[in-house]
C-alpha cells in the first residue's frame, strides 16, 4: 500500500512538471475533451442521429485520431484523411462496379485480387522518404477505405450510401478538431520551430560565454548553464518533424503562408555541426591533458576575447532570427573574434599544435551567419 | 507528356533502388497485401460473415492499422489495441449502466461528462514520456473505444454486443497480422539494432584507418570511404525506436526474450560521443589551418600507428557484437594506441597544444568496451 501511494505521488509530481514545463499541454487535452463532447451530440440529438446513425461513430474516430498537439499536425492528418477517403471511396466504388460485371463466381477473386495488388502497392509506396514525411496518414487511409468500400460492397448493395456517409461524418470530424484546434489557443509548430532555431543558437553562445571563465578560473561551481547545447546535438528529428507540420498550417502572426520552413533546417544543420565543435571543446574542459599553466596565463586574455565575442555574434543572430529584424553587429562581433583567434595563434608560434577548434567554431558562426542572411533575403 | 514520362520514369528508379537496398521492403508490402486479402474472406464466405456481419469490418481495419515493419512494431501495436480496447470497453459498458440508472434528462449529460474526462485525462497520459514510448498507440485506442461504446450505448441498447463483437473482430485482425508478420520472412528489430550497432562502430573504425593516409598523404581520391561515420552522428532516434520495438519482441534466433536492449543504447551514445570527436577530426582535414611539413614528417609514424590501432580495436569491438564472442585482442590494441599516443606527445614536447583529440578518442574506444563487457556479463 505504502508503496503504491508513493508511486502516486510520484506521478502526480511528474504529471505537475510537465503542466509547468508547458501549460499548453493541459490546455490542449481540453481541447481534445471538448472536441469529443461536442462531435459526441449527434448522438444525443434526435434530428442530428436521423441523418447519420451508425456513421456518427466516424466522427468521434476522426476527432480521436486527427486531433494532434500543433494545427500544422492535426490540419496535415485532417487534410490527409479527407482526401484520401474521398479518393478510396470513389475507386472502391469503381472496383466494386467493374466487378459485378463480371459472373458471381468471378467477383470475389476479382475483388480480392484489386485489393491485394493495392495494398501491396501503397505499402511499398510508404517507403518512398518523401511519401512518409507528408502524406503516411494519408496513404494508409487511403489503403484502408479503398478495402473497406471495396469488400463491404459485395455484401452491401448500398455502397454509395456507405461510401457517402463514411466521407461526410468524417468531413464533420475533422472539421471540427481543425476549427477548435486553431480557435482555441492554437499551438503553431511554426513558432515552435522558430523559437527551437533561436534558442538553439542561445545554447551556444550561453557555452561559449562561460567557456573562457570555466577554462581559465575554474570556478568550481557546478558547469550546469555550460550544458544546454547537448540539446542540440540530438535535434535533427525534432526539427524537422516540426518543419513538416509548419508546412501545413496557414499564414499566423509573422508567418506567411509560404515562410521558408527548409532555411531553418539549414540553419539547424549549421547549429549542430558547431554544436559538435562545442562538444569537442567541452572534453578540454573534462581532460586530464591540460596545457601548463604559464601558456594559459598568456593566452588567456586573447583566449577569453574571443570565445566572448563569438558569443556576442551567435546570441545576436538568435535575436536576429527571434525578432525578424536584420543584426547589425554581428560582422563586426566576428572580426573581433577573428582577430583575437589571430592573436592566440601568434602568442603561440613557439608552439606546433594549433587552436584549429577555435578558429573552426568561429568560421562556423560566420556560415550560421551567411544562412540567415539568405533566409532573410528570400 | 514528355515531362510526366519522365517523372515516372524517375519513380520508378527510385521504387528500384528501395527495393535494391532492402529487399525486405518488397516482402513486406507484400504480406500486408496477403494478410489484407485473408481477413476480408470473412466477407466473401458466408457461413463466415454470419457470424459477425457488419463488424468484420474492424478484422480489416485493425490488419491495416496494426500491420508493421517489424515483428516488434506490429505485436506491441496489436498488443496496445487488444487490452486498450478490452480495457476500455470494460469500462465503457460500466459508464453506460451507471448513466442508465439516472434519469432520461441527466443521463447524456452525465455521458458527456464522463467522456469529456476521461478523454482530457487520457491525452494528458500521453504527454508522459514513459508512456508515449510504449503505449501511446494503446492510449488512443483507449479513448477511441471508451467514447464509442459509452456513446452509442445511448442509442443502442446492445452495448455489450457491440463491445463483444469489436473486441473479437480485433482480436482476430491482430492475431491475422502478428502472424503473418512473424510466420513469413520476418523483420527483427532487434537484430536490425544489433546490426546497426556494429555497424555504427565500423564506420568510426573504418575513418580511423583512413585517417593517418588521408592526413599524411593526402591521396587525393575523394573521401568518400571516411564519410560513413556522418551517419552515425544523428542515429539515435532511430537506434531508440528499434530498441522500443525490440522490447516487444519474442525469443528469436540468438535474443532471448528479455535481452538487455537497453545496454545497446549505452554503447550507442558511445558512439555517438566518439563520432563528435572523429567529427571534429575530420574537420582537420578540410581546415586552411595545418601543422607544418617539419612537425608532421616527424609525427606521421606514431600518429598513424595510433589511429589504426584504434581502428583495429573499433573493428573488433564490431566484429565481436556482431558475432556476440567476446573479443580477445582488443586490449592489446588500445594499448599500443596509448603508447603511439605518448610517443606522439613526447615528440610535440617542445608543442604547447596537445593532442587532446585522438587521446580522447582513445579513450571513449575503451569506456564503449567497458560497456561491451557490461552488456555481456548481463
Amino acid at each position: 500500500f505504502e508503496k503504491s501511494r508513493s508511486k502516486v505521488v510520484e506521478v502526480a509530481r511528474e504529471a505537475k512538471t510537465l503542466g509547468r514545463d508547458d501549460p499548453r499541454r493541459i490546455i490542449h487535452s481540453l481541447k481534445v475533451g471538448l472536441a469529443i463532447t461536442l462531435v459526441s451530440m449527434f448522438y444525443y440529438f434526435d434530428t442530428l442521429y436521423q441523418g447519420f446513425g451508425i456513421s456518427a461513430m466516424w466522427a468521434v474516430i476522426t476527432v480521436v485520431v486527427v486531433f494532434e498537439f500543433s494545427v500544422g499536425a492535426t490540419l496535415g492528418k485532417g487534410l490527409n484523411r479527407g482526401i484520401a477517403t474521398f479518393l478510396a471511396g470513389f475507386l472502391g466504388v469503381g472496383a466494386h462496379r467493374l466487378a459485378s460485371l463480371s459472373t458471381e463466381r468471378s467477383e470475389p477473386i476479382l475483388l480480392g485480387l484489386s485489393v491485394f495488388v493495392l495494398a501491396a502497392a501503397v505499402t511499398f509506396l510508404r517507403f518512398f522518404p518523401k511519401m512518409k514525411a507528408r502524406y503516411d496518414y494519408g496513404l494508409l487511409i487511403f489503403m484502408l477505405t479503398f478495402c473497406l468500400v471495396c469488400v463491404s460492397g459485395y455484401r452491401d448493395d448500398e455502397v454509395l450510401d456507405i461510401a457517402h456517409q463514411r466521407l461526410s461524418t468524417i468531413l464533420i470530424g475533422g472539421a471540427a478538431a481543425v476549427l477548435i484546434c486553431i480557435f482555441i489557443c492554437p499551438v503553431w509548430a511554426g513558432s515552435d520551430l522558430h523559437n527551437l532555431i533561436a534558442t538553439n543558437l542561445e545554447h551556444l553562445g550561453n557555452f561559449q560565454e562561460g567557456f573562457g571563465d570555466e577554462y581559465f578560473i575554474k570556478s568550481g561551481d557546478n558547469k550546469s548553464s555550460l550544458q544546454g547545447y547537448k540539446s542540440v546535438l540530438n535535434s535533427k528529428s525534432t526539427e524537422e518533424s516540426l518543419a513538416n507540420f509548419a508546412k501545413w498550417e496557414p499564414r499566423h502572426g509573422r508567418f506567411k503562408y509560404r515562410h521558408p520552413w527548409d532555411q531553418y533546417l539549414k540553419i539547424g544543420t549549421l547549429t549542430r555541426q558547431c554544436a559538435y565543435r562545442i562538444e569537442a571543446l567541452n572534453n578540454y574542459l573534462d581532460s586530464e591533458i591540460q596545457a601548463p599553466l604559464e601558456i594559459r596565463v598568456k593566452i588567456q586574455e586573447s583566449c577569453t576575447k574571443m570565445s566572448s565575442e563569438s558569443s556576442y555574434a551567435l546570441k545576436e543572430l538568435a535575436l536576429a532570427i527571434r525578432t525578424m529584424i536584420r543584426p547589425s553587429t554581428v560582422n563586426a562581433h566576428i572580426a573581433n573574434s577573428k582577430i583575437a583567434a589571430i592573436n592566440v595563434k601568434s602568442l603561440l608560434k613557439t608552439g606546433l599544435w594549433q587552436d584549429t577548434d577555435l578558429m573552426d567554431g568561429n568560421t562556423n558562426c560566420h556560415s550560421c551567419f551567411n544562412t540567415y542572411r539568405c533566409c532573410r533575403l528570400h
